[in-house]
């Protein structure tokens, strides 16, 4: 028996219009490893979208799966609220040995409601507390997740329309790049901030992604991020990076802040950080920062204890070698490779976005990403948009993804590109 | 080697401020099964926390583990974003089938980011789109999530501090009770929105829980339900039923809205809903007011496949008549234990509240409560407190536990009673 | 020439069309003194409007008048910012004088913009920067002003609805009777105060009218205003009273609120305390809560010193006991006249609502009043509605209005209320 | 007697410590006539304020005085809510007589409460209805009032501070020079209105000024606000120009925006439409936007009778050509005696700001302003300070002052600058 005719019928019948990834990418899918996904028709698709990012590992990574299996066989606890559990103090040990010694970091560490946006809302809360002021600095294009407080700092119109209600306390500021090259966009900000005439705020925070993941994967500079973040030092701002989608690897460190040789206050980290999708965030708090009493923000699933049991064997990756060696030799592969399809297709006027291995391609027509997801959908390549507009082709492959295959997808990428942009059907 | 000298240094070092649950229990879990928990000396507890509802059918129950480690042994998928899985078809057919059907609902359901929370903030999106109004009422006592849009409905002033922005867009008014015996809190209400004079804005919708997990479980009566959905139906206010603690049969039914007869515009479900404590949520909404788009609201962790599949196995007790009649029971027994227990201790001014299996003692004391739980933890009972004050105990049993264990159970907590009230040290 | 003909042309053409009472007594009016207004016609009116509570002493009262002229011919400062002038001390020192040192009450005072709706917005800056808190506690009924800081306190769903974004920072409670002849809606005030999981934050300041002038006459007993202060004060939470429209003698004494014998901490004056009816408004603030500094708030106008020269005017009524005594006389005849008219009129349910010389009349059919109006404008009678659906007749002779004068303009209305009730055009 | 020892005394005692001009200027004036004010001393000060634009035609000129005198002693209506009243359909047809028909202009006219705040909030109350949308663009350095909507919308950090809760619906973009020469701002707002992905919600209006009168002077080109004013049509946002202190020929024409060419959607008037300094404002409103209803906003003072016939006599001046010649020329005269100061004084890095007849004057130091004014006080000139540091000497003649008292005034200047840039005392 096939579900084929079936479960589409279940999913129209019975799931919320608001659905969405389905509509691009139509088929149920079953299985999936590595950077392969299988669905009912037994149709194998190479996976570029990485879960929006929470699947740096790729799917259902061998050691990581083992650790989780092991873990429930064995009546580990799985969901402990926020009791100490030998998990969690597993992870933190892990944690404190693989990245914060390594790089001379002393962050507090704040489980959060699984899910990045609680993440935000929690480091906005700390940040309005240590402050003692409500506005959050936000940046075009930025992302944050969709519950009210961070929705707010969001910067898609689609999403924000979705409120209800006017989003406040947030101002927003550009993101480099945004008012065009010769835009000085930190001397911007800093006369907002400096002239008390301006009428903005003094904000409690910025809130920055060092990529825009969701904003058309524009990338700011380490120079730009440095000063940002002696803007905010500087004023009694608190830096927030926003590391949900970029952390854990993505750009080629674990944080994606560390090429800039920044140490922001707060760092939100979702996505990745359980290594095998399973739902997870948390807060790195500057211990001083570490100010919220117990119980101020909670959230029952903060203690999901097999994401925690995950993250400790997703660690394993930090500290070997190979990994971070492969990882960075994916990321110069990658960019190679992008480049030269950008120069293949130069009359899309295609222009490579983003940074090691979350990376974007815009065009001059911006419906031709889209209409390049769908051919390579028909390829049985998952390539997603990105931006407000969905006018940049997003690709994230794993991490660690095996180079041939590396390249073997982005020849197909070539190929859905030359076919739409021959306005051909996919 | 024991962890004991360790672990604790972990958490101290390493753990944010803001943890409180490990605070009243001080000691670290390693094990768990059913309703009991394993600590690092080997000691064996007795758990009433039900993870704050989120394990109603106890720790580790083997069906629902066995499905999700079959699962992960044969690669199912684990995160899947929003995309057409099979393992979200079957939990969909099978929640048709045993949930929706039996009950005669037709609801579309839609899979949120996976915490209460969320759910929440996603049916108030849906409200205010389908009124084109902004104002939800929710009422004293009333915990709906820690994020920005849900806080403002929230009620405990302690959490709402931590909030650093006013809260908006929410109107407060009486649950059922709240402002004493007499008192019409329906015809309060009615007053507020009927008069154009009462400066109370016509509001999008109602949140309300028919019992108050957070709020000194407080329940709401049949009447005043059926009253309070009357109300809405004839405002055009939709009704908003939170049922993420009180849902997946805490109170006796599936819903805790059938026994009222009932049918919310909106449902919240979340805790058990994967019914092994994994992070799942979703909200039911009526067909006609499933008006959110495409990607309006989205997140990440809303394609958890492993909850999926949990949920799916969990649907099977819901189709079992001996579980529904053990919890039917169980519910009586428990009614019949803490009444017995309010009698023994009439002195304490002892008062059941609550409803089926999600039970309060409220003393004349208010900082009784408090003392019987750390009481009940050197007896290795884990009985916590609710209440904007801490002033009720609260009970939560697995929903199908022994009851010869629950009797025992309630033996335990009836020595702690007796002790705190002496005033005894734990 | 008459202006008759194209006077209204002039309106019609050029004047934006939220203009109001003008509709409802649709001709051009010329000249007034005392109680009369005399139209393009020459046909004179009564005029019962009383300049919504701003013309206390009548039409250019010949005292008053008299000393603004003299003092514009002798090149008086007209506008003098908040400068020190000769007008201002001579106003301030009188007030002092006059009403302040003889009631014992130490304030200081704030000239703000000239409108109440200024005084209003700037007693809720001092409240909130006194406290640190954002809310304040306004009741149902009542009205304080439209600009967006007063309207959010403001109850009239029509006039809330024009704001064009919600409104905030204010939390409704019951009015005393709101909720029915038994609540007891003090003590359900306290019980959202005082509870901490109510879900009401802890406010900055109650602000209460006395009588609400536009809230359709309600009137709080000495006993709820003065449970209403200790509430406050147990609480530090400051009272706000919003003399605006009952004030300067409109309910008998010069404040309204000397009968219940509170202090309030802030009292917001304005309509009639400069006896002409020249916008002028300010606040009165107990000394230790004079918190704002320099320019903190500031408004072009709060310099109108014809109106600090007509105040000073004025307040001469106050020092004249035959003055305080036809006003006292007045109000014991006017309520008796009332509640005649009611009982001549019982068959419309007719009510008498308010106190002293601000009163109202409610009748079964809320329609009725608005009829009541048009007929007494037939008969050259000004009277107006009140109430958010203008359900209540609203009466507000000058204070010192003749006794015979009084009486006839009561039989006036007398006649109209029975024609309107007959179902007769006006 | 002297009052001098007295008066002082009041104002300590009983004046609210907000008060703030008489800080800078420690006097008790008495009388005043055309730019002159006298005070209890006998002494006569030269008034370079205006009562911050409130006397454009200087004090107590006689023609205007007199129609109010004349008025009074008739019995003219003084308060008229918004009754129809000859005195307001005077006004009426002079207005459009006078200015608006010369003008080709097409506006319907809408009465506010008197202050200019509450003209803004008027208009903001209109463009959220007529857009349906809630945010208002505000620009750096903008100020339009101290109530809560307006309030919003005002850039000095210091006034914010005072509103005690966070200001919302207001976004905030550069005025013109803000973020430094070569800056596009016009661009950058296009950037952030046309971008999806900007976070900037759609606004339903911008709110400008054409010259920055608290906002320390800067002066918009005509090129800017043309470019304004398109991009403001292209996108359906209406333009709101507050001309509360630039209007009724501060600089040089009666509305402040004729040279621009440009006919906003909606122009705040207040402060010197009156022409005696009496408290009145309104706002213009293109005909197919007075959307509001009978009623939506009011207030009591709206109908300031003895201001429409000040008004109407204030017209007068814009049918004489005298005057407007007279006007013309002294913007001449006063731009080329500040240049010439700004040369003499280089040294102190001296900039003339402004437009016409509402000048200031930048120096390096930002301090000296400040102490510029209080020497000039010594000199019994009056000129006060504008910007949200203080740092621009603000420069208001009267509009027809006498050319060679024009040249006395600002030699005083010289003289006053020249001691503050020693560095000796006043």
């Amino acid at each position: 028996m096939t579900l084929t005719g079936i479960a589409p019928t279940v999913f129209d019948e019975l799931e919320s219009a608001v659905r969405t990834y389905c509509r691009r990418f139509p088929t149920v899918f079953t299985k999936a490893s590595g950077h392969h996904m299988w669905d009912e028709q037994g149709r194998v698709h190479v996976d570029l979208l990485a879960g929006a990012g929470s699947l740096n590992y790729g799917h259902n990574p061998a050691a990581i799966k083992a650790a989780v299996v092991d873990y429930l066989l064995d009546d580990g606890i799985v969901q402990g609220l926020d009791l100490h559990t030998s998990a969690k103090a597993e992870f933190l040990r892990r944690f404190r040995e693989v990245v914060l010694a390594p790089r001379g970091l002393e962050y507090r560490i704040q489980f959060t409601g699984p899910t990045g946006a609680n993440a935000v809302e929690a480091a906005f809360k700390t940040a309005r507390r240590v402050t003692g002021r409500t506005d959050i600095v936000a940046f075009t294009g930025g992302f944050h997740g969709l519950s009210l407080g961070a929705l707010a700092a969001s910067a898609t119109a689609f999403k924000r329309g979705a409120a209800g209600v006017p989003l406040s306390h947030v101002t927003r500021m550009p993101y480099e790049g945004f008012t065009g090259e010769g835009a000085d966009t930190l001397d911007h900000l800093a006369r907002f901030l400096d002239d008390p005439g301006s009428g903005v705020d003094l904000p409690a925070a910025f809130v920055v992604e060092t990529v825009q993941g969701e904003g058309g994967l524009a990338a700011a500079s380490p120079r730009w991020l440095r000063g940002l973040a002696d803007l905010a030092a500087a004023r009694g701002i608190l830096l927030i990076v926003d590391d949900i989608q970029t952390g854990c690897g993505r750009t080629g460190t674990f944080f994606s802040f560390e090429e800039a040789g920044i140490v922001p206050d707060l760092v939100c980290l979702a996505k990745s950080i359980s290594g095998l999708g399973l739902p997870m965030a948390l807060v790195l708090i500057r211990p001083e920062l570490d100010q919220l009493g117990p119980g101020e923000h909670s959230g029952t699933f903060r203690g999901n204890n097999l994401a925690f049991v995950a993250a400790t064997a997703a660690l394993d990756h930090w500290a070997d070698p190979a990994f971070t060696t492969r990882l960075r030799d994916n990321a110069t592969v990658l960019g190679g490779l992008l480049d030269e399809l950008a120069r293949t297709h130069a009359r899309t006027g295609c222009a490579v976005r983003g940074r090691g291995m979350i990376r974007g391609l815009a065009f001059t027509d911006e419906g031709l990403a889209e209409k390049v997801s769908r051919a390579a959908f028909a390829r049985r390549l998952l390539v997603e948009t990105s931006g407000a507009r969905g006018q940049v082709l997003k690709i994230m492959p794993p991490l660690a993804m095996d180079e041939d295959e590396l390249r073997r997808a982005v020849a197909v990428l070539d190929d859905a590109i030359a076919t739409a942009a021959r306005g051909d059907g996919p």
